[in-house]
């Protein structure tokens, strides 16, 4: 199928639309109208239900806008960018290395003078307007703006939730009684400033993100629930190789997957993606070659959907291993480990901080103390290859030179460790994921489409419909849809046109059933309900409407040990 | 109390904390920890709840970057300023008209130039050094960021959902089959680049908006479930005056709320109020006087609550007339109207755009004639006053100086009107409303809190403990907590400590309810059930628990009517 057929649906339907259109569109945003708000709010409802009802997650909402010092830790200021050109003569703006592709071999990873000269060489033009080309110049992808009046700080829009989780890191230790593994979870906004945005939902410049940030002991990368999933199969294309079932623990015990928490989140991942209606038969997981993954990434696997646009990654599941906590202590100077409590006091040596209070003497005079107290709660990572280290007593601000402490190595009885966690990280996007399960919804059939939306996710659980407006049919279909909707069942009540075509405007927006009040319900209290996917219809009690639906709202896997049942079918 | 007192718990417990303390903070953003996000997400669910599933409106996500000409045409980018001095000593932005409180009578409305005169006559100084000032300086308070590369346009963070909805009013009107009243609604962030943010989660930077944009016929502002209501009391501050009870149907005799709809919506926002745990007492609905009100407003209600700041809006309710939609119509020139038709076809006179095809031919030779189809769609007011119209044809821009057309009155049988609809906008401060809830929650005896927070939006719904993490009574507890949270009700498991510590922890973070399972347990099946705010404990079986909890979970006012009942006796 082509996306435009799909899309042109959306926009009809009110699912979804290219945003600002009134004042000719802007790239890259998207509305999404009252269908889509309802479709993306309940995957996100379930994502929900599994990461933080069942894993026990917490949930944490953190701003948009982050000050620079948080993207010069996480290393988005300095690397975050792609490179473009502008032309001369339509003044469009285009991705250097998409002009590229196909002139060299990997062209996200060469300099802008090579690009350039490359895209010289081949006398490369605007692909729009066949106009000369400017040099490549990198382009950082966060939208920058300015905090506060007059001498205004730079802040940044987020380009991941991940960061809220990673800073927050010692709140999130302290509520869950600093035990690990831990972990917390954000829903949200996160934007991207794209140089050329194209392809819809697929990339936006304004997205929506699921994350979870899990932390672990660097030794015990595991989860309590994985022995009860461990024999189950995941579609898995390690390395650049085809797709093949392997199961968890064969996975595992290959060293396919680096270890049993990633392959959990993974089967976590898989089962998400089944309950919310994508098709088995168009999903896989990809596994990150060596030289797509960032340098301190142990083990990174896309969960990838065929759609119009090719294989689109909708979720990536990476164990990052300790560099996004390790990066913001150094930068920060806050303490962000966890402590493990050993069985046994043992005589353990580690690294410290000691203050040269001779030379401090000299320099701070009465200040020393209280500066040489702050020295030693830092970490020994915070400082190590500074000139100097800036330290805040009582509001007022010092420069401690490196001559003033040195790091030593002490032994000592010790009742545990400090450690930085290492992080295993799920990261959604739930536009993509959003789009995907459309797609894979559609099918069309006579000029005549259905979407078969998962009871879970559809919009409207339940069509509602008198088969005439008179004769107190439809006072009886009015009460039916409001017992519906008292009970938290979103349903829609519709009494215009036929009973043919009302049945057509619910199968065309994914609605799971229709329930008909007839001339028989006034005798004998029953009503049809229609099986969107089947066209079948079976008459029952107009009592029985509420829990019936009901039953379908909550879709196929409802509870984690169905789905297993479920999944072992696969 | 003091609001510290309270925000001290928030950081302990895990429901908010100021963001970015690891680098030093960043005034006016906070972050919600596990508890704040679950308390938030519930006061949000309600809303949901009540305004889209029970008042039927439609649900939209939009961006939150728009592009300069939504701004332009709201009134945001002349506008939404307010004034600020910086000192010249420490360097501090300090809001201009604060800093003249009591020295004049309305700083707000008057000139940076009078205000600085002010501020110098009277050797006002900064309030944390004594510094100089510079002079009053204007300072737009929307976030400025660039969309793109290379030629970037101007972007801004939006400082209101709202325009989302009036910039979408045609899909909300086709939507809703072209019948009005017709509404949408949006939950999301919204941003305000406030000069000096103060006072925790009331004057935040980056904040949570849930807002409905309700469209009219102008001359029929009223409500289907009106009468319903109609005979209920609200405490309103008309005009000025003090705080009296009064009904919705005598304020609306009385005019002293100007119209049923807004009556109704008001009456709402009450209702609201009260499921989500306000204390009546401490809630009222002021009204605008007319110096405050902007001057398209027909009139304006804020919910009002006592806290340790002072009285603090929450909620807006104001008929906005047809100034939002008129205002987007004018600078899209998009047809931005809804159509009545007669219950008769009548001979009605309107204004059209008629094309000068003399002029225009020699203007516009052969795209004269696409020119002028084009015109004639346009809504006259989206011309009027204008030298000149930028019109697209077949992808090029031409610009038609008003010589090529003029407006004329032309009277035709007509099958019914076009109309600009008029709006009223319930507008809401979830993160206000939100420290409003715990505050009026709030209480302490002897250095021991309570929350007591509503069933509804309480973050755990029951605690459940075994007397003693042995003996099996842990496994049964564990069971129980497990069968309330796969039935989606939140629970927290909790075996460390003292029984009394246990139920301690849970008073202060608002759970309504414990569950304890003893010796007892093991012989007969029943379980203690403790009640936070009378401390009472009885005993019931332990498969009743689920339901009894549920129901704790629904809150006072489960349903509509429910409400109603509860309100009559306010």
């Amino acid at each position: 199928m082509e996306s435009q057929e799909l899309l042109s649906l959306c926009r009809r339907r009110g699912f979804l639309w290219p945003a600002y259109d009134i004042y000719g569109g802007l790239a890259g945003f998207y509305d999404y109208g009252p269908l889509g708000a309802s479709l993306k709010h309940n995957i996100e409802a379930h994502w929900r239900r599994l990461y933080v009802f069942d894993e026990g997650l917490q949930e944490l909402v953190c701003p948009l806008i982050a000050p620079e010092p948080v993207f010069k830790a996480s290393g988005h200021l300095d690397a975050f960018a792609d490179m473009y050109v502008e032309c001369k003569g339509c003044g469009e703006s285009h991705r250097a290395d998409h002009l590229a592709e196909g002139l060299v071999d990997n062209p996200e990873a060469i300099s802008e003078e090579e690009l350039g000269r490359i895209l010289d060489e081949k006398a490369v033009k605007c692909p729009l307007c066949k106009g000369d080309l400017t040099a490549p110049r990198r382009f950082n992808l966060m939208f920058k703006t300015a905090i506060g009046a007059g001498s205004a700080k730079p802040g940044y829009m987020r380009p991941e939730t991940a960061q809220g989780m990673f800073v927050n890191f010692s709140q999130i230790y302290r509520h869950g009684r600093e035990k690990l593994p831990v972990g917390a979870v954000q829903l949200g906004r996160a934007f991207r400033n794209e140089i050329s945005p194209r392809q819809g939902l697929v990339r936006l410049r304004e997205f929506h993100q699921m994350e979870a940030e899990i932390f672990f002991h660097p030794e015990r990368k595991t989860w309590p629930r994985y022995d009860g999933v461990k024999s189950h199969v995941l579609p898995l294309a390690p390395n650049g190789a085809a797709v093949t079932d392997m199961s968890l623990e064969d996975a595992v015990a290959s060293k396919t997957i680096i270890n049993e928490a990633l392959a959990y989140f993974m089967w976590l991942t898989y089962r998400f993606a089944l309950d919310i209606g994508l098709n088995p038969k168009r999903i896989r997981f990809r596994q990150h070659e060596r030289n797509e993954m960032a340098h301190y990434a142990a083990d990174c696997w896309d969960l990838e959907a065929e759609t119009a646009y090719g294989w689109v990654e909708l979720v990536g599941i990476a164990d990052r291993g300790c560099y996004d906590v390790q990066a913001h202590l150094r930068h920060s100077g806050a303490d962000l480990t966890a402590f493990e409590r050993f069985e046994q006091p043992r005589e353990i040596t580690r690294e410290v901080i000691s203050p040269r209070f001779d030379v401090m003497g000299k320099l701070f005079k009465g200040d020393t103390k209280a500066l040489a107290e702050k020295l030693i709660e830092m970490a020994p990572d915070a400082v190590r290859g500074k000139d100097e280290v800036a330290i805040e007593v009582n509001g007022d601000s010092f420069t401690v030179p490196s001559s003033c402490y040195e790091i030593i190595d002490r032994t000592e009885k010790a009742s545990g460790e400090k450690f930085v966690p290492h992080v295993i990280e799920p990261s959604y996007g739930v536009d993509r994921i959003l789009y995907a399960v459309l797609e894979h919804a559609y099918s069309m059939k006579d000029e005549y489409v259905t979407l078969s939306l998962e009871g879970l996710v559809a919009p409207f659980k339940a069509g509602v419909f008198p088969l005439m407006s008179r004769d107190g049919l439809d006072e009886v279909a009015q009460e039916l849809h409001e017992s519906l909707m008292s009970n938290g069942i979103a349903a829609h009540y519709d009494e215009s046109g036929s009973i043919g075509r009302r049945y057509a405007r619910m199968d065309e927006v994914g609605t799971p059933c229709c329930v008909t009040v007839d001339y028989r319900t006034m005798e004998d209290g029953t009503v049809t309900l229609r099986n969107r996917d089947t066209k079948e219809q079976v008459r029952l009690s107009r009592n029985e409407v509420v829990e019936t639906v009901r039953k379908i709202a909550e879709g196929t896997h409802r509870s984690p040990s169905d789905a297993l049942d479920g999944m072992k079918v696969v």
